[in-house]
């Protein structure tokens, strides 16, 4: 079977290692959210691949979900030590060496998909990781500082910030001009089922299906598609998506998630939805489950990938 | 008064710190060799600038007399684990956050001398620290290998070789182009003495006096010239310079090494010469001194110095 998952990052890749486990023999391509890269320190930073790559690559700080396991900041406490902001994206120093690789081979004229392939043959993380596209493009977030609205990169306001700072829109900066990486449509259209995991539907999947043309062949795939909700009791499972979601008007509970994915039929994507018990039921799609959708270990990441997979084929 | 050096890595930095404790209320300028700079994972490393910076901000590795004190190799560690070469040239995390912000500077535009001091805000150094040159010059080294003659960058025969593959000679590539950094002609011009302190005379004060303009500089100004001999018994105190020497058909001792520099009113720039008691005597320049010169602590360096000044002066 072949099994693409449109993915962000931490509840994204925590969900793959799971899948990977219920299908150890399926073909499994994830296609990555790439808006919330950033270039720091003079390199190119990819959270979200990164995140997935580490975690199925056995990398990963397992405890935040994030970053290299047994990390050290010494480069970024001699950054500090300069002065040389800016000081608030944890680079870390084991970390740092894929930004440095990515960067050089990015300047050596490698788009970021056959980058990316290159720095997973370390990791060897069983699935093919695919950017959603090999162009720049970035969010930025509207807020409202002491001086007025003003923008700022995704990652300043997550993370340096902590999205405390109220936000008026996501805006996915180059998103118009961007085209799919290589492989991104065909894993689509030539998939057995497409998976959207517990990932924020505002600023991972949402960029991710607003490249032109992959929504389009979402919609258009023959492929089921199904999806699992990240809100479990009207809250983030982790993360910050409820305030992702108020930004754009979308109540945080998982029927309203499921009805801002949309029902297939109804001009939405989803033919089935995933969801915790005790939450409220979608309207519309077609097939839905109610189950316990928290992850506490492979295990239970495994059969949540079961059953969310199940659920369609 | 005002004291221009030209200096190399260790064997100046060490003299620098003497000669700033010996004339503390003195306006001491270094013109510091960039033809050892190398591109290193995508950063633009300069090992002697850093190497004087570092040592006269106090953050040097006194044990080997360059890097960073307490440093660590997460960074280098992580790029061998993804097999990305070049992995000879100990890249330690704390200097790494040196060359990122070099790196970044440059690439923003600004030029290696004002990139130089900014970076010099940190350690303090005491003293002026300009660069040759802003423009990108390179030693590189034909030697022999099994494959017959080759040419490499300075730094991977040095670090990578240890100087043992046999040299045949030296090319500066990019010294026709170079013109002298900011200020480099008028704290010539400008000084009251000008030291050649115990660097490499081939691969460090070499580049430097072939940058178009410094060696007519340092020939015409009134100020005197007084070099240290870094040769002492033969051998080089520290560094490979015997190998160096004999590479340009110079033999290893001091008074050679006076003589390849020359004597000021036959065609050279020595106007003093310092050199370890016992080693030949120099012919033809004017001043000369039989001393110890081993700089086994700050004293002793600032001694060294003091004489070395005082000889010309």
């Amino acid at each position: 079977m072949r099994i693409t998952v449109l993915a962000g990052g931490v509840g994204g890749a925590r969900f793959l290692v799971g899948l990977r486990s219920a299908y150890p023999n399926d073909e499994i391509t994830v296609i990555g959210n790439t808006a919330d890269d950033i270039w720091l320190q003079g390199l190119k930073v990819c959270p979200d691949l990164d995140t997935v790559m580490y975690t199925l690559g056995g990398g990963i700080d397992t405890d935040r979900g994030w970053g290299r396991r047994d990390e050290t900041y010494t480069v970024l406490d001699e950054l500090g030590a300069y002065g040389f902001e800016p000081l608030w994206f944890t680079l870390g120093d084991r970390d740092l060496a894929t930004h440095l690789i990515r960067t050089q081979l990015l300047s050596a004229g490698y788009p970021l998909d056959e980058v990316t392939a290159a720095l997973c043959k370390r990791w060897d993380p069983g699935v093919t990781l695919l950017p959603m596209t090999n162009d720049r493009v970035e969010t930025h977030v509207v807020v409202d500082t002491d001086a007025g609205p003003a923008a700022m990169h995704f990652q300043q306001w997550w993370v340096q910030h902590r999205a405390a700072l109220p936000a008026h829109r996501f805006t996915f900066v180059g998103i118009d001009a961007a085209t799919p990486a290589s492989g991104v449509l065909d894993a689509i259209w030539q998939s057995d089922v497409i998976v959207l995991p517990p990932s924020n539907p505002v600023v991972s999947i949402g960029p991710i299906l607003a490249v032109p043309g992959i929504r389009e062949a979402v919609l258009d795939t023959p492929a089921p598609v199904v999806g699992v909700s990240g809100i479990v009791g009207g809250r983030p499972v982790k993360g910050m998506a409820d305030v992702c979601l108020a930004a754009i008007g979308v109540a945080a509970d998982a029927a309203s998630v499921a009805a801002h994915y949309g029902a297939r039929g109804d001009g939405g994507i989803l033919d089935g939805w995933v969801y915790e018990s005790g939450d409220p039921e979608p309207t519309s799609v077609r097939a839905s489950l109610a189950t316990t959708t928290l992850m506490h270990d492979e295990a239970a990441a495994a059969e949540l990938a079961r059953v969310t997979v199940g659920l369609v084929t």
